[in-house]
């Protein structure tokens, strides 16, 4: 049996293993075609069958809407913080809302900059990212082309609880690291985009869901591979998809369905996971420093600090050696950060809680 | 054992067999590291040493010299048709030429219009792209902001057989076909791009070689994903790169030269791998039509057909039965067209003429 760890990477995450399995199992040849899903044409009717799935599993799980297209593209979030700004802001004459609640939020709006006009509806710099705005703390432009948010911030661990109401203007939410992990009432949404590595698979494939008319108000003349008419009037299939990465989110999303059932059944056992931590660091007087206010935490992303850089470096020592790894935070934030996302198992937190109560016990 | 075909698929195409019997012992864990290749962070030691590895092993086989950058990009080589216009031609109030051999180049310079003006430097579809210019037939514009050609048109079987003279503006070739397959003097090329499905590992990574100078010159104020200086700045990891497909790049690298040892040897190996087709094709007295005129043969993709469709048709039905795979030629071309790149083997090639001269004794 192969060993592996704990791993609270926050991307490239954990993938689920009976998926890993299933793939190092037919790596060599899918089955009934003696190739291996890597060398098969991205038009043939095995990997048609592959993309399809992985679209029909995303419209079961997040119950989108027919007037949305799905999309699976590559150049991740970072090229949606382009591609959003490209299509329906450029050229316009007109400006776009940024909802800044962490670091991607504010290098999504860094980049929309270089395409048009962009203003900060919110921005929590001076709070280093500590939590989502209340409603009167928005200063939305009610003539905005769209209003850009991040559903969760990975670095500092902020999550929307829900979705405020952000005007009439089209609704652009990066989910790169919580689709999948909770429903989504995708009528509200405009686009929603998000990366592989964090609960959809692995890195090299970028999800866009997009509702139709906005796919039509998009600019036109634009490259083809940034110009969402092109990608979405070829079905993603405008040149050669990142084919693997497409068959790992359809063997993914299969087994959301098939072990959990819904993103009800997700969401609740994220909330169940980030307990475990919040709780421990809650209890612990002040041993354990959450960054996030409690309001805005993250049922993804747990970032905790003690007051003495050097006990953190201990604790991410120890706790490698413990076998669970990836746990060091984001240079911005400092500190430790638990991912602890879809593929992360309640036993994996279980024992990273415990190796918190026995790591203060031992040295707080 | 599992039963594995002979695929002559032209891309994506099939991989060295040790290469995926290495990915597929691994999937679970790297050794040491207890997580997969795809769970681990892009900024981790361990894929560190992965980048690092592929990167030094195309620079040991194409002999690239210090002053190029070497870059791991998303997008395929359509995205490169967008970004080397965005990077050196938008805005600039010059044009571009274009060498249009067959389908890749004429949807690199239709690309390329969307950012400036683009001239056809020489344009072969009135023969159905079958055939490099000679040195006569090039209408250079002394004043291009650089040249376009295309090393290797995988639909229509056309190759230039060495690197022609295309005057002194940077020469850009589009190498998805054919990099790694022989030795090219990198001097002569301001940048070389290839996707990496045919000769280099799997869809979903683009190997951008360029020179320093052409990064300094590339536009400023692009998005970040589609600047040359922005992603040359970060070695590739202005933002997560999709780290599987690079490792098996890294793999197919080590094995081309622990295998091989030198492009000369795979040089020499397409010569008589594709001479084994063309051999037959040229001894059927008509019964096989090749595409491309002889002096412009390819050594990677190999189309030819018969006098009926319907008799291809049986063509790629016998041969699908008989363990060779996806044969059919694109619609453009019609046919069959073998492409047997760097990982198909000579017993593969050798299945496919044996096959060739038993069905023409059987059918001619």
């Amino acid at each position: 049996m192969t060993e592996r760890v704990y791993n609270f990477s926050a991307g490239p995450a954990v993938l689920p293993l009976p998926v890993l399995e299933k793939a190092q199992a037919e790596l060599l040849a899918l089955p009934g075609v003696g190739s291996s899903v890597m060398e098969i044409s991205h038009r043939s009717k095995q990997f048609t069958a592959i993309i399809e799935k992985a679209e029909a599993n995303f419209r079961k799980l997040l119950a989108i809407p027919e007037n949305y297209q799905v999309l699976f593209l590559q150049g991740g979030a970072q090229m949606q913080f382009a591609m959003t700004a490209m299509n329906l802001l450029a050229g316009t004459g007109g400006s776009a809302d940024y909802v800044v609640t962490g670091t991607w939020g504010k290098k999504a709006m860094g980049t929309a900059k270089t395409q048009g006009t962009v203003r900060a509806a919110f921005d929590a710099s001076s709070t280093n990212f500590n939590r989502v705005p209340t409603a009167d703390e928005l200063e939305l432009d009610p003539a905005a082309k769209y209003v850009h948010i991040t559903s969760n911030e990975t670095i500092q661990g902020v999550q929307f609880p829900s979705e405020p109401y952000f005007g009439d203007a089209p609704l652009i939410c990066d989910c790169s690291s919580d689709l999948l992990s909770r429903p989504l009432p995708i009528d509200k949404y405009g686009i929603i985009y998000a990366c592989a590595q964090k609960n959809i698979g692995p890195a090299g494939v970028t999800v866009v869901i997009i509702r139709d008319e906005l796919v039509e108000a998009s600019n036109d003349g634009l490259a083809p591979m940034l110009s969402y008419k092109e990608m979405a009037a070829a079905k993603s299939l405008y040149n050669t998809p990142p084919t693997f990465a497409i068959y790992m989110v359809q063997m993914v999303t299969d087994l959301l369905i098939s072990e959990y059932g819904s993103l009800e059944a997700m969401e609740e056992l994220g909330k169940k996971k980030s307990a475990l931590l919040y709780d421990v660091i809650d209890a612990s007087g002040g041993f354990y420093i959450g960054h996030a206010e409690k309001t805005s935490r993250s049922i993804m992303n747990v970032p905790f600090r003690m007051e003495d850089p050097e006990m953190d470096a201990l604790f991410i020592k120890e706790a490698g050696e413990a076998g669970l790894t990836a746990l060091k935070g984001h240079r911005s934030v400092g500190g430790m950060r638990a991912s602890i996302y879809n593929a992360m198992s309640v036993e994996g937190v279980e024992a990273l809680k415990q190796f918190m109560v026995d790591f203060q016990a031992k040295h707080g």
